[in-house]
């Protein structure tokens, strides 16, 4: 009667899975690294191991498998396209799966993008319930995106959409790992917040930041200070949420989501970074679609990887009417 | 066998109507003017006498009445929200025309913003034929947009979606209609560029727009000219196209679309006007999105707002699978 979905949430530095029952609910989660120019061989390896392990918790049946991937990736055919941080170009890994796992495995294997996996698992478990109209955005290590439109998720037509983080706010401005300059992700990730902290106690600004290693300083640091009340701190998150903000107003006059959902580890910052984003969002955008889009925290966490992962079968093979 | 749609295209100085095949081909036209300041029930009493000269010409039976309006529109209820031009709010557009030709029609009748109806006639009979994902953008007196996402019109949470004619580009720059400043409609729509050329030509620039009279020099003056290869004329479009290509390259990473159709009066600068948009896309947007979007010019011209209004009706009632 029961079954379970199988989320894998495989990144940069860690492979992580779940079972997940059909109402985002997690029965077993486990854990297991990726290492650094690692073969494909290898991780595909361990991404068995780490189903074997969750299939091996339960004698019920595993719906399918859905695997969030930090990279571009064809959804429709399940080839990672490329994963720079794992150094993948066209892997196709749900045929490599099927190979080992058997072939009737094939048609329930689901791939996508991290962030279409997150903003899926928002829709159907987290902050955006009842929704059919969201934008989810990550802050973290970069600035990416995930849509659902009228309820299912968008990829555009070379599965190219909601890359919000690639914006180009400031033509001169720093250069982005894409090679192009002042992308929003250049302005408003982990390590830009960071970089802007540790220019500015370079020039001698004020700050209780400057008790720390310079170099070392991380955005979670930022955000402490910030909250303890520290005025470059703020001044930093300020300026990182206004950038947000224009560019979120420039998806809201496009798309006209009533949701936009905060997630990634800058968004512990919270209302010190909403704040500025929904102030930028309502002088930018047309009244009606700014009234409409509420700009809120994701809900699922830490755990959004793997919640989402497994909301991909949910929504393919069970989807609610 | 055969059957028409109606295709009703609802603006400030007229109503036009066509009998419209299947195929998109027009069997007839009507055209009536609409009045400043006319009352509601007057202009409608047009749009019925529209109606009825246009099936008074066949004898076959009319599947529908489609209807574009200039106006923000709640396509599901059938209901005008607000059109400046007509100074409607709130107008039950459906529920009227019901009430006057019988019941039976307010099943057949669709109303939608005109630059949504123009996006769905371009997919079905014009330059977007086979395009899935598409964004149609109309230059003229306004700038606005409508899209097609997944082969379907997409209208977000509140009707609002695809109002590219508001994003915000310049914030101190000039005041929009809309309250704001510097919105791309105040940088490249016909009277933004009617207006920097009246401008240059105060400050003493030298073109030869200054045979004109200043103050009546239109943006088709200025485009005529720009052909003619007058330079100040060529700087006012590059800069026009400029600024849409860099409001296009947001549209582009948020929403990779594989095709962007420009159309509107001002269109008719073509390359002048593709060119620089172009070449923005390929500037700001990730390469892989600017690669997917074939910018190029709308396909339907004139009829476009009367084919766009009955391929609400084909696409509603008669939807190719």
């Amino acid at each position: 009667m029961d079954s379970y979905a199988i989320g894998i949430d495989l990144g940069g530095t860690k492979i992580a899975g779940a079972l997940v029952a059909r109402d985002g609910t997690i029965a077993f989660k486990e854990s297991l690294p990726t290492l650094a120019h690692e073969p494909v061989a290898s991780v595909l390896d361990r991404i068995l191991v780490c189903v074997e392990r969750l299939r091996s918790r339960t004698s019920t049946s595993i719906i399918g498998i859905g695997i969030g991937t930090p990279a571009m990736t064809d959804s429709r055919q399940g080839i990672v396209i490329h994963a720079s941080n794992l150094k993948w170009t066209n892997v196709r890994l749900r045929d490599l799966m099927a190979e080992q796992m058997g072939a009737e495995w094939k048609e329930r294997i689901c791939l996508d993008k991290d962030t279409n996996a997150a903003a899926l698992g928002e829709m159907l478990y987290g902050a955006g319930r009842n929704a059919r109209h969201l934008l989810y955005v990550t802050i973290g290590t970069g600035v990416g995106g995930g849509m659902v439109l009228d309820g299912r998720l968008y990829h555009g037509a070379s599965e190219g959409a909601s890359d919000i983080g690639h914006m180009v706010l400031e033509p001169l401005g720093v250069v982005c790992g894409c090679g192009k300059r002042g992308c929003l992700e250049t302005l408003a990730s982990g390590p830009a917040i960071a970089r802007q902290a540790q220019a500015a106690l370079r020039r001698g600004e004020a700050s209780g930041l400057s008790a720390l290693n310079v170099e070392s300083i991380t955005a979670q640091d930022v955000v402490e200070a910030a909250k303890r009340g520290d005025i470059l701190a703020r001044g930093i998150m300020l300026a990182a949420g206004e950038c947000l903000g224009i560019a979120l107003a420039y998806y809201v006059d496009i798309n006209n989501p009533e949701l936009i959902l905060i997630g990634g580890g800058v968004c512990a910052a919270g209302d010190l970074l909403l704040g500025p984003i929904r102030e930028a969002i309502r002088q930018r955008a047309l009244p009606a679609n700014a009234r409409a889009a509420k700009v809120v925290l994701a809900g699922l966490g830490q755990d959004s990887g793997v919640i989402g992962a497994a909301a991909l079968v949910w929504h393919h093979f069970a989807p609610k009417t």
